[in-house]
């Protein structure tokens, strides 16, 4: 199966490469379509749970002034395909290294190879991973009742128990596409910081709400957005989101993680997680749970305005734009370590409890 | 042992306040004491292998103006005394949420918490951790010939055996104090970035090379910088980094590991790693590896001028020195991904073996 897909991204690659060089051999002018990657040109389809493009896109022709971003491009779908024929993978940093041998197409900053290789996804609508480029970053961590099945690098099957990690716990992979996960978990939690991970790692709460936790820390990358939506499709249980109660925690963190962004709603598709729901901190805690809070700032104040009218997820929930008005009104936000200011395990013996038993009235 | 150690923090924190306690009943005017924390009031300790504090020190008396800092440090040290006697801990935003019960001494920003906090470690000498205070970050990821033994929230030991996390790997608690470890590699290889190490892992290098790889993730936690020291000292194996070749890597990644920084010299003696050894990239292999460069920027040369001029481990060695100037001399920086451009397994088949072949060669 997963070898299918490899050939198909290679195939794809072979196939746009011949039609351009016919084109070439014809005298005719190859062209390429990209679509127009920004929140003006998305839409977000409910049945489907998540962002999609729109139409409109920018289509690029073979001439004197672009004969070098065409190289270039035509030299990372081959580079690419090689990576895909060798079984092996590059981040995004080596792919701009690598270009250092391609003489005048190589690249002058990693933003060019970055923008490229963005472009060469959407084209495709192929996500770079299954290219096999992947980005820096490390895609968070895992504990809790779930079991994931790796190879190592001979090719060896290896079980992951990720309630055996005491007080550490499992980095989720680059690659996740290959994982299979095994768990009789009831929900996975993701949370946005690390402290607070820790504070429910510190007080079992896997083990007493028997849960999967994910720490996102911060804006979930895209192996941990792509990890949390495969979990959730193999197992079959929900996903509940507890973070910051600000503009960044709403839009960055939960709307990413629940239906795409803006600039890669191409990928949305693979790598948002429709079924997420979102548990807190609400704009409501703040006035139940008597939480201390900081003033908006400025650019608070306007990011949740322009959600308001420009984001098409908010305008597609009235109960989404109640909480962000109610916000605005209240004039300030909350973190989701605040409930420290009753006791330390006050989260895990009062607010979580409280608000699983009604699951029902999470935001959307 | 571990328990007396807390003891000795608790009783280390009553004499404390007794003391203040004693002056303020006999209407005497109470002090503290707390050292300079710059990189100007400190010295490189050869012998002991890292950053000491000088002799300059800030004393502050209680006065009108001064009461409610002081207020603010002694219920600081009260929540370090609760946590120690609880056997809890609290992550720094926490310990600003807790102050929110203060009345007039609570906090009303994190980074008044946080300097109270940092002064309290250094008036003590004792680090935070010992006082049950954590950072929120996470401290790096682990993989490699190693078993760490830890508990779980039920108290029952675990093995965590970091051979087996496939492509994934092993997220280092925040606190690291009680692990144990067992391990019959041959040494450590500290690496900057999350995608060096990803490569690494692809290529099986701790099986062939029987090592331990750490993720450091940039500058490394102090959760990281502790680990890395109580793995060296308890398997007593060397630690080799592997780091950009600008002077962020040198100073900001190395030496920070090494021997410690300016402002947090009181905590060098539990946090830095003596025996450390820079591996690369040094500017010499930009020459012998044929290394693709980047210009170095201004504030790379301010820094590699400042470092020559005040930072007492650079003016202690000269091999650094040479190396700093030949880098200035040569205009430019390199990342420690520039091997791709001869291929992908470069770095793990020619340089690192090479380098390894030569650990006598390597820069202190």
């Amino acid at each position: 199966m997963e070898e299918n897909k490899q050939q198909n991204v290679a195939q794809v690659i072979k196939d746009s490469a011949q039609d351009i060089h016919d084109k070439i051999v014809k005298s005719q002018k190859p062209t390429m379509t990209t679509p127009l990657r920004s929140l003006s040109n998305v839409a977000y389809h409910e049945k489907k749970g998540h962002f999609q493009m729109r139409g409109k896109s920018k289509i690029r022709t073979l001439t004197v002034g672009t004969v070098k971003t065409f190289a270039q491009t035509l030299k990372m779908m081959a580079l690419s395909k090689e990576l895909i024929d060798t079984d092996d993978m590059a981040t995004k940093r080596e792919a701009y290294y690598i270009s250092k041998n391609w003489g005048k197409a190589g690249f002058d900053e990693q933003s060019e190879s970055d923008t490229i290789m963005d472009d060469v996804e959407a084209t495709f609508k192929i996500n770079r991973e299954k290219m096999k480029f992947f980005p820096e970053e490390k895609g968070g961590s895992v504990a809790g009742r779930l079991l994931v099945y790796d190879r190592d690098h001979e090719g060896s099957r290896l079980e992951i128990d990720c309630t055996k990690f005491g007080s550490g716990a499992y980095s989720i992979p680059n690659a996740v596409e290959e994982l299979e996960f095994k768990s009789n978990a009831d929900f996975i939690l993701a949370i946005e910081t690390a402290g607070a991970f820790q504070r429910l790692l510190q007080y079992g709460f896997w083990d007493s709400k028997n849960c999967i936790l994910i720490s996102m820390g911060g804006v979930p990358t895209r192996a941990c957005r792509r990890f949390i939506r495969r979990l959730s499709e193999s197992l079959e249980i929900p996903v509940y989101a507890f973070v910051d109660g600000d503009p960044y925690g709403y839009f960055n963190i939960y709307r990413t993680l629940k239906v795409g962004s803006g600039n890669a709603a191409h990928l949305s598709e693979f790598f948002c997680v429709p079924g997420a729901k979102f548990l807190g901190v609400t704009p409501q805690d703040i006035i139940d749970y008597k939480l201390p809070t900081h003033k908006l700032k400025e650019i608070d104040i306007k990011r949740a305005k322009d959600a308001l009218k420009n984001d098409p997820f908010v305008r597609h929930y009235k109960q989404w734009q109640k909480a962000i008005n109610q916000m605005l009104k209240m004039g300030v936000r909350v973190e989701q370590q605040a409930f420290a200011k009753h006791s330390l395990d006050f989260v895990v013996n009062e607010y979580l409890p409280e608000k699983l038993a009604n699951t029902n009235k999470f935001l959307p």
